[in-house]
């Protein structure tokens, strides 16, 4: 079995147990620990309400090295007060002493549950066993991907390879999404390992921009969570040459880093709570960037729209008045829109089409909505989901 | 039995009858008819995708005078291109006609399916009926609030009676709300009566403010519709002095038109699709009156959040991590969260609650949620529901 895990770039060990913080029983703890202080990159939620461990991690990421993340699900450790942060800073220090690594050099995730505090107990013993079973295998690095995952029904991974001078170079991901833990919020994680030589600078630059045209694409229901992190930690063990400068080394590097990022992002959608089919929307011809981006937001962000895909009802109408209410300016006798790669609205007016051969095309697992808006040459899109009964079930039929 | 339909103010007739637009063959089609010209001012969508019948209006409403308002339900006329302006104009002339009206005095509101022609020979006949239905009863403004529903569950009505200087002045509305027809969006229409004598501008003035507080304060599913209208017309006929300037007399009328839009949007939010509890979301203490409505909008716009009232789940995490995103400043030490009356959220930290009896509070039909950001001392409001699986299927589980 080729190792396609995070464990597959060199200098990288894993391991994840259950340590009872789901109530399912299932592995919910997790370590990433580097034979080495790795280069490494970060992004986080732009909430204002942010959790002790973005907090602490926010400033462990800042030297530019991380040697170890230590991620658990079940209990997201936000609006936790002093107590909050003292717990975050406990796990760095019993995972730092263990491996003889800096606690600084540790960055913690935590994702479920809001307003409780971590069980510390659990969640020391977890260490322990955790530590315990640190391995480079695949396994490892598969039951990790797990351990992450919350209300996600599938795990969700991602694996390239590339060459550079020579060298082969490895990069892998695991991501969980738009889960739900108890009474809370959604909540994006990613961790990605590569092996790669490359200085914290272009790293950083990298992921960011990767992060802007993948993950910050994504929504499910436009809740930002207190929670989200993507971090990247490159442990330079594949021999390249280090990357410094924006060479064509950097721009294959940052081909594969942002590839890892939107298979990921895609997965995030397509799995997102309830979803029975995951769709791009796309809007081109904007007069700018910043309206590319409202219009592509009406769309997604209209509940009666994301309802449309459930039904696979080819709802130009709901469209076509998301973007009449968008703030993007359009020119009315060219505005444009495809579904599933039918045109249903053409320059301006209804245009005939054959309903039920569309709704049959809605009910693939995936396609595209594209509406043109013939007022300029920016474009934007984002990764969604429909709206199903599903989503109300699991984010109403919790009861406290 | 007194009348307190929109027939009641002095010098209206109404009328409605089946013609034929809804498919399940109840009335769909309504005339409001006054003895003669009245001062009338008009608010409509703020889409830029607009139906015929608004765009006509709008023109009608420009010189502040009024005779007659058409209704029909099962076709909104929008998205009919020039042919949706010929029938648009079709219906005032012939009814115009019928009653030696101006067709310029002629408002025309149309909800229901979009981007179908209206059948104009259904149009027709039901005009014709109409006008041999026109009454004062309360029987004719009865049905007329029914024949304007389209997936609403219950009429919607409101009635006040004012004393200026002697005279007895009444106003009479009626709404219909977020319904669907087919494969269509939601649409507010409401239409007021009044026997009140006063100028247009100040009309203007007291409908414009009115509607800013109450069917602006509305949200179903942030999915603003193309045909929305809402217009108030003034017989003049109660034999108050005129209002021209903006004394105590106006105060009197403003306060109850401003109540008659305040009744009506209540009864829209809490007839939403799906509904099963009304919910009114205030936010207090913003820094300004913008980060006031952006805080309110974060919250009312969640799905995660709206599906919690559903659930009835005190869950305040979502509550509070949508002020988070939401762009509104808030002092992380005075946040404050109240939900059906208990504090869930004090200071910035959570506070023990019973949640079973929270919970229960929270399945009444009406309750509030209340944000404190301690950042100012501005505030503002929104009257919202529930997002439920009755949603889902309502605008799903339509197949073309």
């Amino acid at each position: 079995m080729t190792n396609q895990t995070i464990t597959a770039p060199k200098g990288f060990q894993a391991a994840a147990v259950k340590a009872g913080l789901k109530h399912s029983g299932a592995l919910d703890l997790g370590l990433i620990v580097a034979d080495r202080p790795c280069t490494a990159a970060a992004v986080f939620t732009t909430n204002k309400i942010v959790s002790a461990p973005v907090v602490v991690s926010r400033e462990h990421v800042r030297s530019g090295k991380l040697q170890a993340v230590f991620v658990n699900a079940g209990n997201s450790n936000a609006c936790t007060g002093q107590r909050g942060f003292r717990d975050t800073l406990a796990i760095c220090r019993q995972v730092g002493r263990a491996l003889n690594i800096d606690p600084h050099r540790i960055l913690v995730a935590s994702t479920g549950i809001i307003g409780e505090f971590l069980p510390m107990e659990k969640v020391r013993s977890g260490i322990e066993a955790a530590l315990a079973a640190l391995r480079y295998s695949p396994q490892a690095g598969g039951n990790l991907a797990r351990a992450i995952l919350t209300t996600d029904t599938k795990k969700k991974t991602a694996y390239r390879k590339i060459r550079l001078g020579g060298k082969t170079v490895q990069l892998a991901g695991i991501a969980k999404g738009s889960g739900m833990i108890a009474p809370n919020m959604a909540t994006m994680l990613a961790f990605i390992t590569t092996d790669a030589d490359i200085s914290p600078a272009l790293l950083r630059r990298s992921l960011s921009q990767s992060a802007a045209v993948t993950f910050n694409k994504v929504t499910v229901d436009n809740h930002t969570s207190t929670s989200d992190t993507a971090v990247v930690l490159a442990s330079g063990l594949a021999g390249n040459t280090r990357i410094t400068r924006q060479g064509t080394d950097y721009q294959k590097f940052h081909q594969a880093l942002w590839q890892i990022c939107d298979d990921l992002a895609r997965q995030i959608a397509a799995d997102g709570e309830g979803a029975t089919c995951a769709v791009t929307v796309r809007v081109t011809e904007a007069a700018n960037p910043r309206e590319a981006h409202q219009a592509v937001r009406a769309i997604v962000d209209s509940p009666l729209v994301r309802c449309a895909f459930f039904g696979a009802d080819p709802n130009w109408g709901r469209i076509v008045s998301a973007i009449g209410y968008s703030g993007a300016r359009f020119n009315p006798d060219k505005l444009t829109c495809k579904v599933a790669g039918v045109t249903v609205f053409r320059n301006g007016r209804p245009t005939p089409f054959n309903r039920s051969q569309l709704s049959r095309k809605m009910k693939a697992r995936q396609w595209q909505v594209h509406v043109c808006l013939g007022a300029g040459k920016y474009e934007d899109f984002c990764y969604t989901c429909d709206l199903s009964h599903g989503y109300v079930t699991i984010n109403a039929d919790y009861h406290t």
